[in-house]
């Protein structure tokens, strides 16, 4: 259960609707966001909503059956959209692609490739500076200073970035730099992680655990919102299975199954999701078809020189074709839904 | 190693390939089909080609270095389509939707559909007469006379018809009914069902194991094919993983590799693939977006009566929407297709 | 619901059941075995149970809640056990070791793996004579052929033997030579298969499909019982998952979970179960330590030069170990059960 | 490739190995245990070994094959054990149980299972003080004051300690109360965490991910190792697969894959490998008999009154005879041990 309470309300009377809901056998936790002041109230006791519901100060109470109750769309009316500034906005009908490398690597290859996406009207790139990597031994980003880098060169064209954050410690230095905070598969239960990035107001892309069902990544997003941050993006980028023809299998099942579940917009990561560069393409617009919300594409100039990744990574001509097509895909999106 | 033979080749000739096969150190294996006459060659020596190339009665000779042949994609220049007469044809460009319920139960079940069916263009409907059900209690169809109710009202509409053949001894007993033999999820590795198909000269599709590879798939086309049939269709329709939100989890990577790998049409079931009825549109489409050459989707007049899976089954009303469009979508494939 | 009839009931009173069973809103089934005479009732009215176990003829009832009924734990008491005859029985406390080759290759073969079983107490060979390949083109098997000088070899020597059934059409001609006849991975859900097993006095041990549940291979079972046939075993052989060190994952935890949903004997085959020679053992020991009644192992004189599956077959001195060590295991099991 | 320095190496010596190393193509790392020196080498080029072995200061030079280097089985003789003091050794034919709650709750609960651990011969209690949870709303756990008094108590009576930690801040203000650091699943491929506990002193067990494959378990703790620790357990606690029969599956197959491939000891966690209380007991002896090193044990005075997972937890009766029942397996692999 979700009780939205009024700005207005005065402390005392904050006081009162706690004891109500302690009192009718439900545990109550206050979220404040950025946009909200809530108490999600855990418990499946039976009473009267109008003992609650006519309190002074309370806006609106719903009833939430799943157990993930602020990302449900069972009581947000309309979908949530994620506004980054300069006109570039994600969800409630805003499609964005998002590409760049899996890693920056240099002040000319961000260069390269904030032009490209400027040329197509491409708004917002990717990019890792820290890497997670199976192996102590392999390149793990360029960290702090590339991120800096990175920031100051998509600033001055004005795209907008999105990248990794790795643990708690690495939030406050990003801060400045990013305009959304990627947190990886790998991280995806890394629940510390999850409670500071709750207290920070940039907006938070989740990805899909290597093995999670759709009902954690839920939670994982519950997680961040409760902690007080709404501004919230989920992505699928594929998960583990015994097929091994492809590096993950793409569960484009999961895009309408969490469009109908949450509110957030979804997003779908196709370059890991199969992880072949020439089936990214048709991959990709199939989970544009699908009802996306936006796209993540891995592109380099040179993908057979990127420092990882490359084997699914797109060039400059293919990820222009794909940025065409998908226009062509979500225009057909927009005239199904006016009709 | 495969070896196309000249119609015109004698058996003496014949006969001359054979022990030159055999002096290399392959083992070959004669296949004759509806279309040609082949011998596949099973080994790895190095050799001088042109010793068999230049035998008489030889036309040509293809080194295919995956271990599947036949079906490969890399002995056969151009996409294979199968005409059911009438003008319906599947695949090289062709594509077809086949729509139907689960399992057929009364004439006045399959005249509603067909008639449905003609009056959106769809030219080709499914539907089981013997249903394989994990229960020994469940309904099993209604058999051979079932088919013949079926196939009676699908002809004097020109309607094609596809149904699952669940053992070779149902083979001869269909065969003048059927227009495409369906081999079912549960028997894809059905080897000695799929050895008799070979000899049968009706179009076969099979479809994905409940948990098989996509090589495996491939595999059990080239049984078909070895046989002696060339006239095949392959279906994926979702795999078995640990996600539980939906019945399967459609893999729609499989559709542009199998493109890719084979020159065999490749058809999606998005109703077995998400199992789930208002979730099968959007995945629909996406099946769509990412290649196939077909669609197989389950619907009835009142899918909340259906004999077996009402929960993913489409109604008229829903599905005459899913037709429309399919043919926005595969038109845009094919404006892509001619830039 | 599971009605037990009297050997002595007649015909007229029978019809009198089934009328009270459909009277009640019940679908009888009736079920005829080697051993007794059911009648199992699907549906899930409550009714007052005195109505039905009052009539002539019935001599027990029993209401088991889950959907598989008749290898259900939950109606018969005390475990099933398969006699084969010359005091060869499996379950019930009886643990029987089933070892031989993947392939019957030859009688000298054949001969030798005899003499070592019989040197090392083991009483059942297995053997396969009709192969199951994902190619065409492997070997699959010396066929019915094979399966009579392997019948009559092991008959000479007071060895049983266990056998794949691949077809309904093959189970009449193997009839006089095997003890067992096994159901493959690729044919745990041949429904038809399972069916016409059903109808022979001969025991059946029915393998875990590929990735099938735990739950399909019950159904699997309760298809051959309900066709007739009692006289099972059923045989945890690893699943397909995403983990690629091992050919399969073993799924041990299916020991204890058959053995307390099933009266039925449970049979675990780690060299299928892992696929990889030198961890056969100490996964065998582990399977039988979880509880399995028997345990089926892969064998060879000389491993390196087997037809088939050599990478995961044991020689005669490894197995000979691995016996002597599951009968240390199995007696620190029967003193843990006398404690 | 691995080189072990000698403790005697001189800089200026140390500065000659990485020039050579560098000279001949590789990449080195350097790496400083608690018990070594070595310099860890990442390449494939071929060169002659005397080029480097001969250098002053180098003591043995090791060639691994597999990409994970230092935890490998390739380059160490023998096993490695971790001794916790008070004889209390785990790995190199040592074997420990460890058993405990899921979740720390009170000081009366700690000494509850302390006594009990204590009267039957178990010196390592395990209990959490802070929880991952799926949800935010669930309980968190005691946190590190929970942790003193876990900790006092079981000093008090000689009993060594394990505790999961969650992130890198919480390392320190946990070193004076833990003997081993665990590592959750969630957190297996958490590298920022896996690096700081390189730095530390103290033994660190780690997980296998819900999904993690036994090669980037190994390469998890390769991150450990490289970071500076060398004392490492590797625990297997089941994976997530598509049956859902039991909470888990639990891959008994990577106990031995894992005692061959790594010299680090290998542990094994039935109660989440299945989560089902009634069946804990006879994987936890098929995991022992598979020849695990040690086992990790669920147990409750009152699992019904658990905080947290309380389905898989045993009580005193139940773990007092499991512990029986596993010092009569490892009694019997001794035995074997000595034959």
């Amino acid at each position: 259960m979700i009780i939205q309470l009024r700005s207005s309300i005065t402390e005392q009377h904050q006081h009162q609707v706690l004891q109500a809901i302690t009192g009718i056998g439900y545990k109550p936790k206050r979220v404040t966001t950025q946009f909200g002041n809530y108490i999600v109230c855990i418990g499946n006791k039976a009473f009267d909503i109008r003992t609650i519901g006519s309190l002074e100060g309370v806006q609106d109470i719903h009833y939430v059956s799943d157990e993930y109750q602020l990302v449900s769309s069972k009581w947000k009316v309309g979908k949530t959209s994620i506004d980054l500034g300069d006109g570039v906005v994600i969800g409630g009908g805003h499609f964005q692609a998002m590409a760049g490398p899996c890693s920056i690597e240099s002040e000319e290859q961000v260069r390269g490739i904030v032009r490209h996406l400027k040329h197509h009207g491409v708004r917002i790139m990717r990019g890792g500076v820290f890497k997670p990597r199976s192996s102590p031994y392999a390149f793990r980003g360029m960290g702090l200073e590339g991120l800096r880098m990175f920031s100051h060169l998509c600033r001055e064209h004005g795209i907008k970035l999105i990248t990794e954050v790795m643990e708690p410690a690495q939030i406050a230095p990003m801060y400045d730099y990013v305009d959304v905070y990627q947190v990886g598969a790998r991280n995806s239960q890394n629940f510390n992680l999850l409670d500071e990035l709750g207290k920070v107001d940039k907006p938070v892309m989740i990805k899909r655990g290597i093995s999670g069902t759709i009902e954690e990544l839920l939670y994982s997003a519950e997680y961040v919102f409760a902690g007080g941050n709404e501004r919230l993006l989920l992505c699928e980028r594929g998960i583990r299975t015994y097929e091994k023809a492809s590096r993950n299998t793409f569960d484009i099942n999961a895009v309408p199954i969490l469009k109908e579940k949450t509110h957030l917009p979804v997003i779908v990561d196709p370059s890991h999701a199969i992880g072949i560069r020439e089936f990214v393409e048709p991959v990709a617009l199939a989970g544009v078809m699908a009802g996306a919300d936006g796209i993540l594409i891995e592109i380099h100039e040179k993908p057979e020189e990127a420092a990882s990744d490359g084997a699914q990574t797109l060039n400059f001509e293919e990820s222009a074709r794909i940025f065409a097509k998908i226009r062509a895909v979500t225009a057909l999106r927009k005239q199904w839904e006016r009709a």
